[in-house]
């Protein structure tokens, strides 16, 4: 069915496989007015490219953007924006040995129970180029949050056992080392690990942490399209994730009321929490304090150990994943993050604009 | 906006405030020939009102269901069920204490935010007792799910820091105690934390979990509309949910790729897995094993010890939230998580149906 | 499925059948603060009503609406609005004559084959009744409309071959003539064309037409979501309606380019068209002039004479349809076509509101 | 907003403008399993192409698509089959003249009242060029309806004036003329009819007829998404379409109950009706029978001859349209009716598939 679509108003529909001809996005729901680029797009794209480190994937992918319509005189045009990145090789014999065997914590099995058959080649549709789409949309729906003051900061809390450390907590930092860890002695830690991992041809997962700052109070819909239900499914949606949380998250179940609850006070002319347990969000709707959130990636599928498996004629065999497989997903996977949080808002946002009638009005008066 | 609607083909859109005149549900996209009755609704709902537990609001809600439309001669007949509960009695006086004020750990500050204004009686629509049209579609949705074979199976995972110990679970316990956990033991502790939480004017979280058994592979769709992700925004749209995950959760970020990863096997003529940290889902689409997933569920923010907290006319005030509040929202929120997963499933599966040429071509030949 | 939902932002679904226990609408999305009182939908479903001449049908329909939730302190909370209409009395004892037959012109064959049995009590979910929903939700699409300064206009423009002179068009006339008729003279001949028909046994059809008055331009989405599409679909989907037209509408096809095509002028300070033959809709988008269209209403299907037909065993059998029919469907439907009208245009209105960035910073601004 | 995606479960999102870098279509929702290749979509890409004749552009468009991801191994995977057209050359130099005009008759002043401003090349979004989209993705729609035992033709019915005469019907005369009547000698005089009009620097419109057959009855769903309501959006949401009807349409009218009501039959065990007034679709569901539709399409509006209008600076200035503009719209729209068709049948087929519990075992049981 038609699962490539996300939002209700600021809509995108993604395309493409890891060894098709090329990957895309178009971007409908988008205003006018907004000045973009592909140096933009191209950006948000290089956060998800391979770096130069040894536990990352070293195929050269230029992932080179092109906007094929949309934006005009340099601005958006409130028409379809449509984005492609070609592949450049496409390495097909790669693959071949994998197309009849069922790959552990891969979607092989289940493509096929669904299509009856699959794109085999580097995973096909449910290969992890297919958020090219999500992270080339998701810049222009940042770019158009900071027009409205919103930014987001996301990266890796935690990679395997190793977390970060609060009191070290150096936002600059997070660019400035491969793993994206907003904590150089974890990021190092880290890293070393990552080494550990490689050489027992194992993997592991971590937690991605995202912060949203400038969010107005009363984004988001009661009962069922909740702000953190939305970002829970925009977030969950992303192939290796396993869980999601809001504020505390499941530290809650062992919480109190007392210490949950967090307190309101006004005080010099500016109303605000005592604490922020709920992490922004109260009954679905944005309260005006920082949004909090995490995602738990699980470890990469893609081992060289050998595995138990099934190919499809139902023989038992042994697989060993062998080529360029990072041992972690975490770091690759935070721009997807922070894209599917940036998605998410802009749509709420545009969602909640007819909740009072005096805000119609006000839209009508121009 | 329009927060109050769910689901693609199997529809539902539900209404009401806490103290109005009633709360119920629409149901749109229920295919035509399933028996129906009151009765199969009342039961649903049932589970979801207050017990007689000291720990469980007395007042005594009938929350008697009444089938509208829909249903003919015991039958649906594919066009919309409107399904309705009259609140029996309204008292808009117990509220009228906190018309003007933000209760901590509440959408007060949120709703008035969003709406210039609010219905104060009870919480109005981001109440509790906005769950009855969830659960009466949920009844639904799971006699839907029966008819094709797929049961869930939902209870209290823990209670504070009080846990089900695996090995005494008994599914038929949890029917037998207020709680709503398979394990007697921890029913037992469970109530004693509670009687204490509430003599400290305090509250408690806890942990629902679900299982899913019977469920085809090939259900949910790749990238946005995956499976797990409809099922965490269904959970996280829950009022007091703050995290959701599937198979082993937020435990995949300390786990390698070689444990992790789920082996196959063919055995006797069967294809299964040889573990399930996946909780059933690979790439968003389920694999015919069982669906396993948990809700952390927030302590009840209503709590009579005093707390800080500002009133509309922008005044700091301390506030105690009087009246009959459970120290605990888990249990009761035990059969919504079951409904707003049975109506995920029902859905998706539905959406599901198109993936195959030879699939739409078997239902056209009749 | 799911077809009685209506709407993206401003959504309306609605339930019930001819003679089932009541009728109903939920509308989600209505802004708050809109002031709204039973009074003002009743308005409305009074225009459905039979009216008291000898053509229309004597049953004395109460349909007295309810409002159940959504509404507080006399305005709109942002809620689902949630309207009940009970039906009376029921007399399912007059309709089982035709439980197993297909009476022509009816839906009786169609919902077989879809559902594989029908509620055949007065036509069940297909009849004019169904109506309601749609008439009680467009009642608030209307106030809501009338803050914004849009007003909408609609009448019959002919009933059979009777068509109204527009030299002699009188709005004030359309509620004073149990036809809906802006012209006097016309009614009167129409009344005189449906006495005849009746006594013949037989039915005719007609031509509703409908002005908006106050429409900004810039409304509509281009490609598939145009204000004429979406208009189209609205009143194609009402029971009887065969054919939409715009502005010239199926004289365009006759006409040339230098009639058809509307001037531009700029006179005293004010932009205007020198024409309206596009009826206010340029390439799908209001263009700030008049709305005009039309639909084609077919005869009463429900005729006393002589037809033939089949009935659920496959027998050719002769069929006289008796009971209280109307001679003709048009004036009843007058107030559909208006509240279908006024539903897409708020919700057109309200999905154009994020067209320009400017205009979502100046929602924001606030 | 996002007006250019259509569909619920076979979606397609189309994108580009006139002189842009390309044009463009995403289909999400084709099932798995159908052959398809560049020359499926190629040959309905072709229909839509200008001719040799003197009154068709005569610039020449390759629009030579190609398939970017979602076919492997010569069928689709499930996964969004991603189309695009690279515009050969962009030409922005002839379209300078009116970036500044309002043309009567097009889309420019309301896209720039909605957008702010406008791609004015070539009429940018609101070219007849954005139907490529539309087409190649009803190509597709097309080939399923194939596989299904449907097929649609679709002519012109009426070029200005001149009418075919159902009595020289020929359909393999279609596509023998460039004007695509089914009819030889009305093709002749409307040939003439046509010099005579670019002559006279001027325009004509005309109807589009279109037959399904093969269509099962039970498709449709009721109220809101009728399929003759979906057809009609469908229809409608094509540039230069006024008017849509069903059957009969407006003659309705004037039609009575006894001419209007198609009778049913049960001869030789064969179910049918004994006329086809209502165009195959009863209540919003299709009956088994052909089904019928029309649309009148406007005359060209870009024509020769000198008219008045408006600049963006508010002054009245006399504009006359050179360049390559056909005399007539109907031919090209031909195509581009018989896509909207088939996108609405094969998503309204996808949409009825859970009508029946039965219809849902069945899928369920393989």
């Amino acid at each position: 069915m038609s699962g490539s679509n996300f939002g209700n108003i600021f809509k995108i529909s993604t395309w493409g496989e890891s060894h098709g001809k090329a990957l895309g996005v178009v971007v409908d729901g988008c205003p006018a007015g907004l000045p973009l680029t592909e140096d933009d797009i191209q950006l948000f794209l290089n956060r998800r490219k391979p770096g130069q480190s040894s536990y990352t994937t070293p195929r050269n992918e230029d992932d080179c953007v092109e906007i094929l319509s949309g934006v005009f005189e340099g601005k958006t045009t409130g028409t379809p924006i449509s984005m492609v990145v070609y592949n450049k090789s496409q390495r097909s014999k790669d693959y071949s040995a994998i197309s009849e065997i069922y790959r552990p914590g891969h979607a092989d099995y289940t493509f096929d129970m669904k299509y009856g058959f699959r794109d085999y080649r580097g995973g096909g549709r449910s290969s992890g180029r297919e958020t090219i789409g999500r992270v080339a949309a998701g810049a222009i729906a940042s770019k158009l949050l900071a027009e409205l003051g919103i930014s987001i900061l996301t990266y890796s809390k935690s990679i395997g056992e190793v977390e970060i450390d609060y009191d070290n907590f150096d936002a600059s930092q997070i660019l400035k080392n491969p793993l994206y860890m907003p904590d150089a002695d974890a990021a190092t830690k880290a890293e070393a690990l990552l080494k550990e991992k490689m050489s027992e041809k194992n993997s592991v997962g971590g937690i991605i942490e995202c912060l949203v700052d400038g969010m107005p109070a009363g984004v988001g819909e009661p009962v069922f399209e909740k702000l953190d239900a939305n970002l829970a499914k925009a977030i969950m949606s992303i192939g290796a994730v396993k869980g999601v949380e809001i504020g505390d998250g499941f530290d809650v179940a062992t919480s109190t009321g007392l210490t949950d609850n967090d307190g309101f006070k006004y005080e010099n002319g500016v109303f605000s929490k005592t604490s922020n347990h709920a992490g922004g969000i109260l009954g679905g709707i944005s309260d005006g304090s920082q949004i909090i959130l995490r995602a738990a990636i699980k470890p990469t599928p893609s081992i060289a150990s050998t595995q138990n498996t099934v190919n499809k004629s139902m023989e038992n065999i042994p697989v060993e994943i062998h080529g360029r497989h990072d041992p972690i997903i975490v770091p690759r996977a935070v721009v997807v993050v922070e894209s599917m949080v940036a998605l998410t808002l802009i749509d709420m946002i545009f969602m909640s604009m007819t909740s009072k009638l005096d805000n119609v009005k006000k839209y009508f008066d121009k």
